[in-house]
């Protein structure tokens, strides 16, 4: 029921990202792909099954061979009328017949394969049998960058889309909040969204007093009162493409306490930013928000990585977090997101998503990220 | 940003349904139960995350241990207030830590445990890796009825299910369809569900002429008009617990071939419901509805299985399918759906929701399964 979207790609655009996707993983040395219905298929082919359910639906891909979707016999014709389907070969099966047989006879049966990382256990249970010799990697084990670097036309849409959820900023800093409970909020930002053109809204974070320093609170039945910080974080998927951005707002006059601690992250936020550059480590760009808030002295309540990649969905690699050393490459989008939680207290967090251009970080959100005193 | 829902079941609830989980995973010589996120997961414990991510969550349960959470630090918070919380342990991890082998930690390392069929195979490939000398089987595979038999509380949220669906079909018979598209009728059935109680909807199909004999089709934006056979497929959760059903309509008098097509259907659907007892095989139903339609000629147009279990999900086992050989039992709850398709004419397809008692089948759905005329 999730929104599958019509980005304006057409079966060339797919038949390329497939061949591309194809040469990695041998480049990899995978003997293959084996893609799931979720943003690797809709990526590769434009493809969103009716529903996702026990019944297989695959795309395999190989190097030299051209592109198979396995699909179940009920769902071929709406797997036909995929944008890439001209691209590929529809393999369909019926009830009752064996559909990891039908794949294992596409592979080399004692490759190395690379599966989609939200692939289901079910399936990957039934191949792993129908394959022994066979053995297998997430994608985002063995191939995490493969949707990383956006073309010019994806970064387009991302710049769409990041717009979108700054226009919404720009309206929610105006709406009323002292006396409201969260949830009235949350509902004014998937409004506004919506109305800024998301098909999908996937997370609307009202997060006031002492429920921001839960980082993933969403928004509840706690009314906003005069005094607190807020924090909102926000975002969706905007013809295929996804927004994420948070601004910590205050109602009324912050204190000089609240003041100092959102001055730091921003200025952490601002640190990681500049750490944007091609050939930098992912790591690298985490390091510097945590060295600001570490040197002032709250490093115990930055309790999250400093970002993650963004794309085909809100959620994905590139991720920004101590241990990750590969290194930046111009087109990936992330979040930087930096923040501070006080537990009982309050939150704050500031994030942009940030594309990596050659001359280095490029924000596709462009909103103050100074406090911002809402009413 | 599926439906979570507050099935009305206390923490007593659950600790009785791991318990009994666990043991029958013990029976069938398996070491433990690996439960990701979704159905298993609300079904076991009342917990949704705010999101399935990358980030593992999963109710590890072996007989003899308390029931143990592994849960992203971050989510915590949401997990502590689940329906369930209070039958088993939390065991948080933060991002950087390695949850596959905290996990490890809490299993014997040579076992075989059940999986979910959807965890992700992210998920699973590491858990092999971090456990070399264990194996997997899905849930389905290892334990099929693990969520089958409903006990009483539960067939009566099937039966308010059903009953929402009825009333709602009700309405739908009422309401235009000459000249209107298919996505507007779509849109009547998913408003009407919701008005009867419904918190999600799965589908809402309306397959009108020709579009019929997809079984598959949603509903598009083809405009219904007069002499149209309609098929109806509608449904979704209310309350926790699913509700599924299907009806053929017909624009104004039909033909005496889409009458006798209408009650072939029916005969069959009556055929696959008498073979509803204690101790039949799952096949059975299906071989009596396929009975039918074989004896009146249309056996090749008859594309699909007789029907799916039902419970916490719209489509789970046990499956009325040709092949599967286990006993009906008291409680389980099952689609009895037989159908046929003329490919570029029309299609028929009657659906109730069948649970099993001592003394035979009894329907869930009960409007009127004779043709409806429409206008």
């Amino acid at each position: 029921m999730t929104g599958s979207t019509a980005a304006p790609f057409t079966a060339d655009d797919y038949r390329a990202r497939m061949e591309r996707a194809a040469r990695t993983a041998a480049d990899a040395g995978l003997a293959g792909l084996l893609v799931a219905p979720g943003p690797d298929l809709v990526w590769l082919t434009g493809y969103t099954p009716p529903a996702v359910t026990e019944r297989l639906t695959l795309l395999v891909l190989a190097a030299g061979q051209d592109p198979v979707l396995v699909v179940p016999a009920l769902e071929a014709p709406d797997a036909h009328r995929a944008a890439g389907a001209a691209a590929l070969t529809l393999r369909d099966w019926t009830d009752g017949k064996d559909p990891y047989a039908a794949t294992a006879d596409l592979l080399d049966a004692s490759g190395r394969f690379g599966i989609s990382d939200n692939a289901w256990a079910l399936h990957l249970l039934a191949l792993q049998q129908a394959m022994p010799g066979s053995s297998h990697a997430s994608l985002t084990e063995a191939l995490p960058m493969l949707r990383a670097v956006k073309d010019a036309a994806e970064l387009d849409l991302m710049a769409a889309a990041g717009a979108a959820a700054d226009a919404t900023f720009e309206e929610i800093r105006n709406v009323p909040f002292a006396g409201r409970p969260e949830s009235e909020v949350a509902a004014d930002l998937d409004r506004l969204l919506r109305r800024h053109g998301h098909e999908q809204v996937d997370f609307t974070i009202v997060a006031s007093g002492p429920n921001g320093a839960n980082p993933h609170h969403e928004a509840g039945d706690r009314v906003i009162a005069r005094g607190d910080m807020v924090v909102l974080d926000f975002g969706g998927l905007r013809d295929g493409y996804g927004s994420d951005t948070s601004r910590t707002v205050h109602v009324g006059e912050p204190t000089d306490e609240e003041r100092r601690v959102h001055d730091i992250v921003r200025e952490a936020q601002e640190a990681g930013f500049r750490a944007v550059r091609p050939g930098a480590a992912c790591q690298d760009v985490d390091r510097a928000a945590r060295e600001v808030i570490a040197a002032a002295g709250y490093g115990e309540y930055f309790i999250h990585r400093t970002g993650h990649g963004i794309g085909v969905t809100t959620h994905e690699p590139p991720y920004m977090i101590e241990g990750e050393e590969r290194p930046l490459v111009p087109g990936m989008c992330f979040s930087v997101e930096p923040g501070i939680y006080l537990p009982g207290r309050f939150g704050v967090r500031i994030e942009d998503i940030v594309t990596v251009t050659e001359d280095g970080g490029r924000r596709l959100n462009t909103t103050a990220r100074e406090l911002v005193i809402v009413e």
